[in-house]
Formats: structure tokens, sequence, C-alpha cells
């Protein structure tokens, strides 16, 4: 079966190369997975992309992992699916992004649970800090994710223990949505000592990771892992964090990616909240209560609603259209160079897409530079 | 003796308005202060001043005044001694801070204590904040001031229970200087639980006030005190309000002044830290340890240096020439016009005196608007 074929091909090219891969996503945006994992599989590579893929390239056990997903009812989100988050990841057009360390995109996601990670994603915050979190962090936590959870913002956060646990249990708490953005498989609930809460979050809200099953979290796995739980977020809330926690790290993607970060204050006596005092000293916003990050995501969830999306006008596209659609800037506008780099095409190849999308209503050309069309309800020519 | 005769007309001056008084202040400068008390006395002023000193006119205790701060060892300082603090009242130059109601320059000050007023206002914070202060604000203050206080900057604050005290009392325990600045007289140790401390201050460090012996506190003097709080500080610290505090009103005369605002986060569950909480939303700097505080007053340290000093140049200029000088801004440059609103001048009468100050040295014109001469080391004509 095609569709089979296709989502063998996304879950064996999930597993092929640690994630993010820079080569490995350029080469599925030109020939699609299908045609990618073929060609990974007979070694036929460029030597950048052969390093990547060289030592899981034999591996195929994609048939099973699906097996595996699909008994546990998730399912494999890719760019290709509905559910993709294709709002919350535009950020990852940023040059910037691109460049830092396990910057990219994601290939494809494992998702299990009953919410669509688009729709999850379209209203989030995420609410992280660290393990070792007082009581006064646990309390601030959960009360600010209560307060979320109760005006239909997702509540995002990283599954730790301490003040990512006191997130994801108030929200649940509150008959809330949360997503748990994990560092390793599907089936490894991390900690052990949160596998019930994890299943929790599971069965009512979303378990989402971009590796593989079996595959076990790693340090530099959390590291990767945040810039999801950033760019997912319009606000990412730092509630406690030491100088060295990891949810600095999760502050710097949520920077990175355009969001906006946010710290909750603490006794300056307090070590588990000297890292959200650096964090405000350098321009974080500051937080105390759970309207002040509504506010932030409903700035954030009007300014999405001005978004194209991906609906109707894109079914006709070819797949090269789409692409160079994607590569349109959510805001502002783009030479053809430049969406050359986003798109990873050729820069003559992108000229036609762009003509054909500003025949069919999508893009705009202004002093030479492309801009989307926002509203796509009128395709038709210019005024 | 003529020099009597000055000093009993700045202490007849200090209680005839209720400070600060634009009027009065406009008079003083014209016509220097023997002359306004004696038009004042006899009634020769414009209706505005005639009001403000009706209730008062007749009220002629500057004698005893003088004799009471003579015996408590302090002196009335006037803008005519090397003591008024000068550098730190440029900041009164802004327009805005003059509109704003009580904003206006003091007149004189009425000073106790072996420091110099000019000196301790060079290199010198506020610490400030809620009198229902927690244990937890209170051990801020105090390692806040201790840690001033041992690198040498003064530590300012309003003499209350609560932060006040804390800052006021470290700061003596760390053989450093404090500044207690009140809303009565000299003699009207308030409150009185603080009697012995303000006592201390007031023999190691200095009590400051622009109110003439035996006047009691009152609310709107509690409001214009902090005014001279915020001028005398390069940065305001406040530690610990409530969202109603006092302290929020210091803060707000700092930024009007120019003066960096600084405040300590608490935990957001403290109504204590509150205020410092929405003035760190409002653009405060956040600020956990003395040093970062010390950073702040360094920079305006270095900044000071840079300013004109009224040393010997200034002694050859008439008092018109000097009130022209005076009203030149510390940055930047102002219009003719600007500088006879500052000097209280009429438009026509500060020309002479520009170019007389140009002549030495002192100011320099640029597009039609007028400059301070930062060096004045080597006076001359321009190149």
């Amino acid at each position: 079966m095609s569709h089979d074929n296709t989502a063998r091909a996304w879950a064996y090219l999930s597993r092929v190369a640690e994630p993010p891969c820079a080569e490995l996503a350029g080469l599925v945006r030109s020939v699609g997975p299908v045609e990618a994992a073929e060609r990974i599989r007979r070694g036929e590579v460029g030597p950048s992309l052969a390093e990547h893929t060289v030592a899981r390239r034999e591996i195929d056990c994609a048939a099973d992992d699906l097996d595996l997903l699909q008994r546990r009812g998730g399912r494999l989100v890719t760019p290709d699916d509905d559910e993709w988050p294709l709002l919350a990841f535009t950020a990852f057009d940023g040059t910037a992004v691109r460049e830092r360390q396990r910057g990219g995109l994601p290939l494809a996601l494992w998702v299990t649970g009953p919410v669509r990670l688009d729709e999850a994603a379209q209203r989030a915050a995420s609410v992280v800090g660290t393990r070792a979190a007082t009581a006064y962090g646990q309390h601030v936590a959960a009360d600010l994710s209560a307060g979320l959870a109760e005006h239909e913002v997702t509540v995002i956060s990283g599954g730790a223990y301490g003040i990512d646990g006191a997130a994801h249990r108030a929200a649940l708490g509150s008959d809330g949505q949360t997503v748990a953005v994990l560092a390793g498989g599907i089936d490894v609930l991390y900690p052990a000592g949160h596998s019930a809460l994890l299943h929790r979050v599971g069965t009512s809200g979303l378990l989402v990771t971009e590796y593989p099953p079996g595959v076990r979290p790693a340090r530099h796995r959390f590291l990767t892992r945040n810039r999801l739980v950033a760019a997912l977020s319009a606000a990412t809330v730092v509630v406690e964090a030491g100088l060295r926690s990891g949810a600095a790290n999760t502050a710097a993607w949520a920077r990175a990616l355009g969001r906006v970060v946010c710290a909750v204050p603490g006794p300056v006596t307090s070590a588990a909240s000297a890292g959200c005092h650096v964090l405000l000293r350098n321009g974080a916003e500051l937080v105390t209560r759970a309207d002040e990050v509504l506010e932030i995501v409903g700035r954030a969830g009007e300014f999405a609603e001005d978004q194209p999306h991906p609906c109707g006008p894109l079914d006709g596209l070819t797949d090269i259209e789409r692409q160079v659609y994607e590569a349109l800037p959510a805001r502002g506008a783009r030479s053809p160079d430049e969406i050359a780099v986003s798109s990873g095409l050729p820069p003559v190849a992108v000229l036609g897409p762009l003509a054909m999308l500003e025949i069919a209503g999508l893009a705009r050309r202004q002093d030479g530079r492309w801009r989307l069309v926002r509203s796509t309800a009128m395709p038709g020519p210019r005024e």
C-alpha cells in the first residue's frame, strides 16, 4: 500500500539519523520520504548525510515501530499531515535558529493522545523549571498551570520531576490540556517515577517525541527536546531554575525561536530562583499570575488567527510549490534567494513556483520580495 | 552682619511658604534671598506668591531656628554653599519634573551630621520600602545596605519603620555612610520609635530636611520628601513594597528625575513584594545583590566625573551668569528660550550671559543651542 510505504519511510527516516539532521531534512524536502529512504538504504547520498546515516541505515524496524505506536493508539505526525503544527514550526525558518546546534525542524513526531497537536499548539504556554524545585516553586507552577488550563491554554512541559511534574499534574487536575515532550521513545516513560503521570498525560493530553520507540533519553536529547517545548508554546514560563538549569536552555530556545520568555521571581535568597533572576535581568518578562501569561498567549493567538492556514487552497499545489509556500515567512517578506535557502531549493527553481503561488492568490511580490497573502478567502488577481 | 542677614533670610524663606514653591524659588533666583525676604515681609509680591506666603509672612523665628540648628551642630545648606549637592540637583532641571506637583528644587536644606551633603550624594543609592516589611525584606535590605556601605556608597532612606530602618541600621553597622531625609523638622525625629536610630544617623551620617525646625511630618510632606531621597541617589532600590506603598512614589520620583529605579523580587505569593513586581514589569531593574547596585552607582559615578564642577572658573561670574550657567543641562543642549525657563530669567536676559560664558570657555553654541563645555581645564576661545 502506498500509504504504508510512506509511513514506513517516515518511520525509517526518523531512526536512521540522530534528529535533527539538516542534510536528511533537505533530502526529504527535495525527493520526498520514500525516495529519500531508498537512497539512504542504498548508500546513494552525499558524504555528509552518509556519515550521519551509516551506523543505522541497515536497521529497519519501521514496521515494528509503527505496530507499537498503533497498539498505543498513537500516530506518526509528519509535514504531510494536517495535524503537523505548521504555524508553530514556522519559527524554525529563522537562519539563526537553524544554525544553532540541533536547531532544525523535526522530521516527524511520534504522538499519542486524544488531542490534535496543531490545535494544542495554537494556544499554548510551556511551564518549565528545575527538578530541584522548592515547595514555593511547585506551588507557583501548579497555580499558574491550573490558571492556564482553566482558560483553555495548553500547558506544555518536559515531564521531569519538580516544576515540570507540578505543571502537568495541575493541568490534568483542572481537566485542562497538557502536552509532555519526551527526550526518548514514546514507550520509554522517563523518569520512571513519573510513568503513571506521563501515562495520564498520554491518555488525556499528548505525549510527543521526535525519537522512535525504544530510544533512551540522554543529555543531548534533553537539550534537543527543549527546542520543541519552546517551539510549541507562544510563551515559555520558567518557574524556578538554578544558575545551571536545563530550563535556561529551554528559555534560550524560546528566545531564539522568537517566543516570549517569562520568568517567575522568587526570594533572592533562594538558589532555585537564581536562574529566573538572571533571565529577568536579561529581558525575560516577569510574571506572577496566570492572567499575565494569558495576556501574552492571547496576543499570540490573535496574531495566529491572521496567519494563513494550510487548508483548501494548498491542496492543488505541487510539492515544490508547497515547499516554496512554506518557505515564505509568517511575517514580512523574503527575496527569492532567501526563499531558496529556506526551502532548500536552488534559486532558479523558486521563481516558477512563486509565480504560480501569486496566480493562486497565496503569495504577493512587493519590491522584489515575496510575502504571504494573509487572507486566502478570496484568492484571485491582485488589485 | 551681612552673613547673618543672608542666613536669616534663607531661614525665613524656608518657613514662609510650604516647600517646594516655584514662585518663591523664582523670586529668590532673581533678587537674592535677602531682598526676596524683604519683599515678602512687606507683601510686595505677585498675587500667586502672596497667596502662598500670606499665612506665614509675619512669622519670623529665623533667629531661633538657626540657634536650634547651631546647638545641634547643624547648618542650613543653600545654593550659595559649596556643600549644595549641585550635581544631584541638576536632575530638577527637567521641565517634566518641575511640572509635577511639588516637583521643584528645594530652596534650602536643614542638615546635621559630620558628612558633606554634596560628597555623600556623589556616590549614593537609596534603599527604601514598606513599613510592613517581612523578615525576608528586612534581611535583604540589611544585606544590600551593608554591601553598599562597605563599598563607600552612601545609603539614603527615609528613616521609617521596616525597610528604611533596616537599611540605615545596616549601613551604620558597617561603619558606612547613611543619610535620612526627613519629612519634618530636624528636631522632630519621626517615627518616635526610631529617634535613637535617627540620632545615630545624625551623628555619624546626615539628617537632611527642607522643613524648618518644629514642622511635623504630614502625608503630603512624606511624598515631597521622597523626591529628595530619589534626587540624592543615583539609584533607588525598592526592597519590598505593597501595591499602594509610598516606596512606589519614591520610585516614580526617581524615574522622573532620570535616576535608575531598581527593585528586589520576592515570592509572588507575598503581598509585600507585589509593588516590586509591578515596578519590575514596568521597566525597573531587577537587583538581587549589592554588587548589582554598585555597578549602577559606579556607572553614575563615572559619568559624574565628566560633569563640570562649580569650582575655580565660576568664581569670576556675576550672579546672573552663574544662574544661566546652572540652567545649562548636564547632557545635551538647550535653546535660549529653554534656558530662560530653566533659569527663571526673561529670554532676552539670557543671551548676554551666554555670550560671556562662551568667552569664559564654560558654554558653547551649536546650531543655535547651548551646551556646557565639559573640560574647564583649558578655558579659552574655541578652535
